[in-house]
């Protein structure tokens, strides 16, 4: 039985460019769809992609780990990740692993098993001793996330800046009681973002109070559970740096709600920029994260450790930035 | 070489069950578990999946066709038909299409080399004619949209009815110039909605003006330029019926950043339901979809066309509604 290796042989070409040919990706010449369609009928050969993968240990798919599908931080992340991902003839598989350690360990067999080419974490849930053991599989890539024990290769934004130009800001405007949301307590991004708070409350001799950090906020619905908290205090912050929009959104909101004024009352400070940051009323100042573009670098890497050199895309050198957009909420 | 089929009579276990232990999928007895190791041990068994999926030809992955990764109607979708696939041990490939014709074709190919088990489709861009010949290789389920042509399995919301109540409430509330707007030229829940608001202002005696028809307004983006295009008629609509929340808090956006005072001026209904539509200021009065439910409704129907019927989950009888919500926009 002829293999890829016959068809790419007889027709003159890469192994690779006949796996772009048989599986009808973009950006191949008709030319080169001739001979390999020439070779594959003199052949008889009949791609069948389970056999292909036999042979050649290679399924052109990335599994990408993703925590919430709805929340639209992720949706961005995953679209910069497709977009690249389909210019080069790959396919995603998506993995929502809902912030639980047991479906994320699940997941990882994926690449144990050689179901994937490879792995784009957006999120970590394990230790990294759990994770390590995966990493002899195939290759493991991670954006937005990361952990300082990991050695993977990253596409990571300098989240500590983030943290103290948001506090910063509320800082500048005359604020003195300021709270801080986190995701979530592992997160290394969300330590990063207080390291950022911290540095900035410290440099301007301002207190930081226990009180007044919220250590589990995720969506929206969490926001309007922190608002509802401040709401209760007898000594109230003037400001709150949140780490997301969808937070931001549901302070925002439940303050509306309960008559508290944004941003005379309380000043609201997002994290992302997403769409929504422009559709709340008072619009949302926030730090611009570029989700899109993370994405896109973050399949670029991981084509680099997957693909061939010439047929990687290059990398782009400048690093990515956070950078504050100012809107009416501080 | 030792199969799966050997494993699972050794085991005294069904193919499936052994499948599931070696995916570590949840919901597996430990008994079970205990059992199906020992075979593999004894019979020296190492799961390969590309081996597998050979001699099986199952890969216990679904590809579901997204045509807008960062629309959050799509995406709570996505979440629906993730949660049914996860707790049933199947895989997600995520294929955006970005509305195009020759992506979606290029997908098509997966089921045709058996890389997934089946299709769900939640838009078709293609006509039927081209999308039939996909049908012999593997079962496909479509949700939310749906093709007169086609007889494949699907989940399906009286559409007609949503354009109707939508169209109704707007007439209820006083207004005589409703415009109305639409996803795509070819979609067929959008003319089904239209059906509905020329349904509901026929029978309130009321012009339908082709002036007042906005073809393609998909995004929060074309809700801005829709009501642009509205601020500069000499005579307005006072009411639109936008088939999408996304499009409604563009408009909602636009007005008040035109000085439009909504729903003064103008009454604005949203379709879908999306958390956006109790962000906005004011409110939306939209038309509830239950995103989710349709995910999970058309994972279920796949599962019953790709496994044993005692392996799949049971179809809920009760079909799905649409149903107003009023809020502020109206």
């Amino acid at each position: 039985m002829a293999t890829i290796t016959d068809v790419a042989n007889l027709a003159g070409l890469s192994r690779s460019t006949v796996s772009r040919v048989m599986n009808n990706y973009p950006y191949v010449s008709e030319e080169k769809k001739r001979l390999v369609e020439e070779a594959m009928k003199k052949l008889n050969y009949y791609p069948n992609s389970s056999a292909q993968t036999l042979r050649s240990q290679k399924t052109d798919t990335i599994a990408v780990f993703i925590p919430m599908l709805t929340n639209p931080f992720f949706s961005y992340l995953l679209e910069g990740i497709d977009a690249v991902a389909t210019e080069n003839g790959f396919r995603l598989l998506v993995c929502q692993t809902r912030y639980d350690r047991k479906t994320e360990r699940q997941f990882f067999n994926l690449v144990k098993s050689k179901q994937v080419d490879g792995i784009i974490l957006t999120s970590i849930e394990n230790d990294w001793s759990t994770v390590r053991d995966y990493m002899s599989y195939g290759p493991v890539v991670m954006c937005n996330e990361y952990d300082h024990e990991s050695n993977t290769p990253n596409v990571r934004l300098d989240q500590v800046y983030g943290g103290y130009i948001g506090t910063r800001h509320l800082i500048d405007k005359g604020h003195k009681k300021i709270a801080f949301c986190q995701g979530s307590f592992r997160s290394f991004i969300s330590k990063a973002r207080e390291a950022g708070y911290r540095l900035a409350m410290k440099e301007a001799g301002l207190q930081i109070r226990d009180e007044y950090a919220f250590r589990i906020a995720a969506d929206y619905h969490d926001g309007k559970e922190v608002l509802k908290k401040i709401a209760a205090m007898v000594e109230r912050p003037t400001a709150i740096f949140t780490g997301s929009d969808q937070v931001a959104a549901g302070i925002v909101y439940e303050a509306r709600h309960l008559g508290i004024n944004v941003p005379e009352d309380l000043a609201v400070i997002g994290f992302d920029d997403q769409p929504i940051a422009e559709m709340t009323l008072p619009q949302l100042t926030t730090i611009r994260q570029p989700a899109h573009e993370i994405g896109e670098r973050a399949m670029k890497l991981m084509l680099n450790l997957v693909l061939p050199e010439e047929d990687a895309p290059p990398m782009p050198e400048e690093p990515l930035k956070l950078e504050i957009i100012e809107r009416s909420s501080t």
